[in-house]
């Protein structure tokens, strides 16, 4: 009967990494199709959304039957509550996909513009930080998950400087307000992907710390100096 | 024992529904230091949020205790998952919240403007949201909950407007851009107050159906016609 649970927690396990290659994955589509302005692109991503909600529920669902098959010991309480927050920040990971793809359909409908934003370096970083964060998890490494809490300073920082470049265009171009603005709109997705990937460093640290980091690190609200 | 563990299930929800509280005080007061330009209104939300985030940490730790100290029946089990959910998208509440004081921080800055968005309205609209999830959630009626869902597509047009308001005068009015950008994000930002509501309000429909209805209203990402 033990080790029937076990396996359940493995396959627990295995369904979220599989959530996160699929956040990943929708991420990465979506910086692919703003630096190609492919609307083909844009449509894999929405539909992929389906596809990663479904997902999520699957993975609630299985950990709430886990939970209420036995008792489970302190430490893999921690690991299945760990599990349910990993998955909704996943699927959150996925609906900022969402929103850069339709910031990048509004894009497609406008005149190219050359704007200094350094869009792809804002998604590399929010990209790894969600891979980082995932590895964490999989090796239970609470070092690798505070590595990602120091990227998430790194991203903030790229975010910010997109929102004066933007802001400066927009002051001195008002044609290109719209492409500055979606620009701008796509880094912050970005930053926000950063965000989860933070708090599920956080969880993973939970998890295997049996502490919690959480706002040890401030990483709730925006910084001030960007948006 | 039982009984004991019944009386920690009500521990547990009245210290939600302080949580709740605050997370609802925080954007009224953000609410109210923007209409004010009122720096220290500003800091009373920052300090709030400290207190918001202490109080997220012993919601967690009381629904692990209670999850480990016996085993719960599924309905319980439900419930306690339903805690955990809301508990965190409450704290992003008062998240939203800090990231309204931070752009009306700004605006403090800037000179005055007088621009046609009616951000008190999108408030209101937000604020009602967050109270009704918390009200379905008190008294486990799922019918309540739907008119959150519901109300949320109200709150999707009113930030539409506001997007497309402020889009105009950047466009026209370039000296303008500082202030109608961060009316904008503000916007945005009470938006997302509304999407946390929508989230406790599925919470609270999965706790009392014990169906998950997520993902049936489409409400992950931004609607495309707004931002």
């Amino acid at each position: 009967m033990r080790t029937r649970f076990h396996q359940s927690l493995d396959e627990l396990k295995e369904k979220l990494l599989r959530m996160g290659g699929m956040a990943e994955q929708a991420v990465d589509r979506a910086t692919d199709a703003y630096r190609r302005r492919d609307i083909a692109l844009c449509q894999r991503v929405f539909e992929g959304e389906r596809a990663i909600n479904i997902t999520e529920r699957e993975i609630d669902e299985l950990a709430l039957d886990l939970l209420a098959m036995q008792q489970p010991m302190a430490i893999d309480l921690r690991f299945i509550i760990a599990v349910l927050k990993i998955n909704a920040d996943l699927e959150r990971v996925g609906d900022q996909a969402v929103n850069v793809v339709q910031r990048v359909m509004e894009l497609t409908k406008l005149p190219e513009a050359n704007l200094t934003a350094d869009i792809p370096k804002v998604a590399d970083t929010a990209s790894k930080m969600v891979r980082m964060a995932l590895e964490s998890f999989i090796y239970a490494r609470a070092d690798l998950a505070e590595s990602v809490l120091k990227l998430d300073d790194e991203l903030d920082e790229l975010n910010a400087q997109t929102y004066h470049n933007m802001m400066a265009v927009m002051q001195q171009t008002p044609e290109l307000v719209p492409q500055a603005l979606n620009t701008m709109l796509i880094s912050r997705n970005l930053e926000r992907v950063g965000d989860h990937a933070t708090n599920i460093a956080e969880d993973v640290i939970f998890w295997v710390r049996g502490a919690d980091v959480r706002h040890h690190f401030d990483t709730g609200g925006d910084s001030a100096a960007t948006m």
